[in-house]
């Protein structure tokens, strides 16, 4: 039971834009995918969705292949920055029109949400503002009756507010109808506590794909003057560096020495997942250091 | 020398947008203007920077009236989410553009800066993503000659790396030129120690206008069994609160009670301005409990 992506690729007039993505997605768990804009994010759930066809490799659902696959594509929902709605529908007639493609959509729970968030669906799509499009999109998203449930960048431009009130939610209907979840976005402290598991895109390739916790456990700041810092750092993997005065920063994911002592004047903390995040997929640093 | 917001009122097709709206803007300061999607931000900006006329009251620069005044307006620049500029247009061109219309715009900076955010500037301002729009918007912001800088979300769309980017530029271009900029953001914990003054707007109204350490220093949470903390906070302006089992938090804004000693229960915490944002401006409460 599971989505298998395997060796996925996709090139468009010539350039890569996703090289050999190889990913299992598990029932009932929320995951994170992070990357720079242009890794290759939204190009990935395209694809997982059936909305695009990879160049290469194949995506299966329990199995069973997605391609032109009704049966398996109806327990995948996608809810992506691309606005699919007509301008001039209303979104209490765009409720009805997914209720009839979805047969079981949660019409109490959508109606329910659009109360909490303040939204009057009896206005036109094309007449919401950035943030509640997002809004809209997400009701739609949370209510459907898929097993899988893609969402690609679901805060843009809703206020601090109406973020903590997604984040309550999801973790509300998740808790009563286990289903999986992949949150795509930029705001990745907000979600670090959210999600079980992370997928980094970075150069059109996976170079994370783990537990968070297991992550985090691996990430470490390593602060103290410059040179005690460089001594103990030698041979580990550092992602990335500041300086300030003579004191020195490096970013290192994996493991410590454990052959050598940690220095008194040197002070080893855990990087956030957001840090973390920005040192590995910061260009000049990516290729050399990931592993 | 200043901008000030005299009695600023503005309403549209008899909806109230903006109430009687007093501020101080001085220069060469950091300031954050705060509120949900609706308060009423945007249209104050568009009021202070002279695209739009105010129902009822003044906006002066050092004394002098903004109306028309082409003196005082080259002082102030707006970045805004709408976008001024022609779909077809290079990148290249508008800065061509903008040095004509500013003079001394800073034509080396703006390279430098679009070489650092990977923007090419040979292409069209309609081909670039929501990210790209802002960083473009961005880069004209930092390299005009304006004394005073408006950024009404000037991070929309930008990746963690890029936000960081942006702030560090900003920082970095404040300490060599000073002059003032006024960002309004839903990111709020990014910029909470960027800014030394916070305006907050709800309900179209200032709710708060202070520096950030001084209001930071009266938000408090106080946790603990029910009844404690309710003893502990009677009388006190409570702005929200949590339940988990027997714990109960209340959000304070304001003096706690000198006279009262804390519990041994009871825990006493700073609240961060994200969240202080949030419980000020929640629907319910806002409009009672503040000050």
């Amino acid at each position: 039971m599971s989505i298998q992506i395997h060796a996925v690729s996709q090139s468009f007039h010539g350039r890569s834009i996703l090289k050999d993505i190889n990913l299992t997605i598990e029932p009932n768990k929320i995951y994170g995918l992070l990357g720079r804009n242009g890794a290759g994010k939204s190009t990935l759930l395209n694809i997982i969705s059936n909305r695009i066809f990879p160049s290469q490799g194949t995506v299966t659902l329990d199995e069973e292949s997605m391609n032109d696959n009704d049966r398996t594509l109806g327990r995948i929902y996608l809810m992506s920055e691309v606005n699919l709605y007509s301008e001039r529908a209303k979104l209490n007639k765009l409720f009805d029109t997914t209720e009839l493609m979805y047969g079981s959509f949660n019409r109490q729970y959508a109606n329910d949400l659009a109360d909490k968030f303040g939204l009057d669906l009896t206005s036109r799509f094309g007449k919401l503002s950035t943030g509640y499009r997002s809004i809209f999109k997400l009701i739609v998203a949370l209510c459907v009756p898929a097993d899988y449930i893609f969402l690609d960048e679901p805060v843009l431009g809703l206020d601090a507010n109406h973020r903590e009130l997604f984040y309550q939610e999801l973790i509300e209907t998740y808790s009563e109808t286990p289903r999986t979840f992949v949150i795509s976005t930029h705001l990745i402290e907000e979600i670090a506590n959210l999600i079980e598991h992370v997928f980094v895109l970075d150069d059109h390739k996976i170079v994370i794909n783990g537990s968070v916790p297991d992550i985090l456990e691996r990430a470490y700041t390593i602060s103290g003057p410059d040179a005690d810092v460089k001594q103990y750092t030698a041979g580990l993997n550092i992602i990335g560096e500041d300086h300030l005065g003579g004191i020195t920063a490096h970013y290192v994911y994996g493991a410590l020495a454990d052959d050598r002592p940690i220095p008194d004047t040197v002070k080893l903390e855990h990087l956030d997942l957001q840090k973390l995040f920005i040192n590995l997929t910061t260009e000049k640093k990516a290729a050399a250091h990931v592993s």
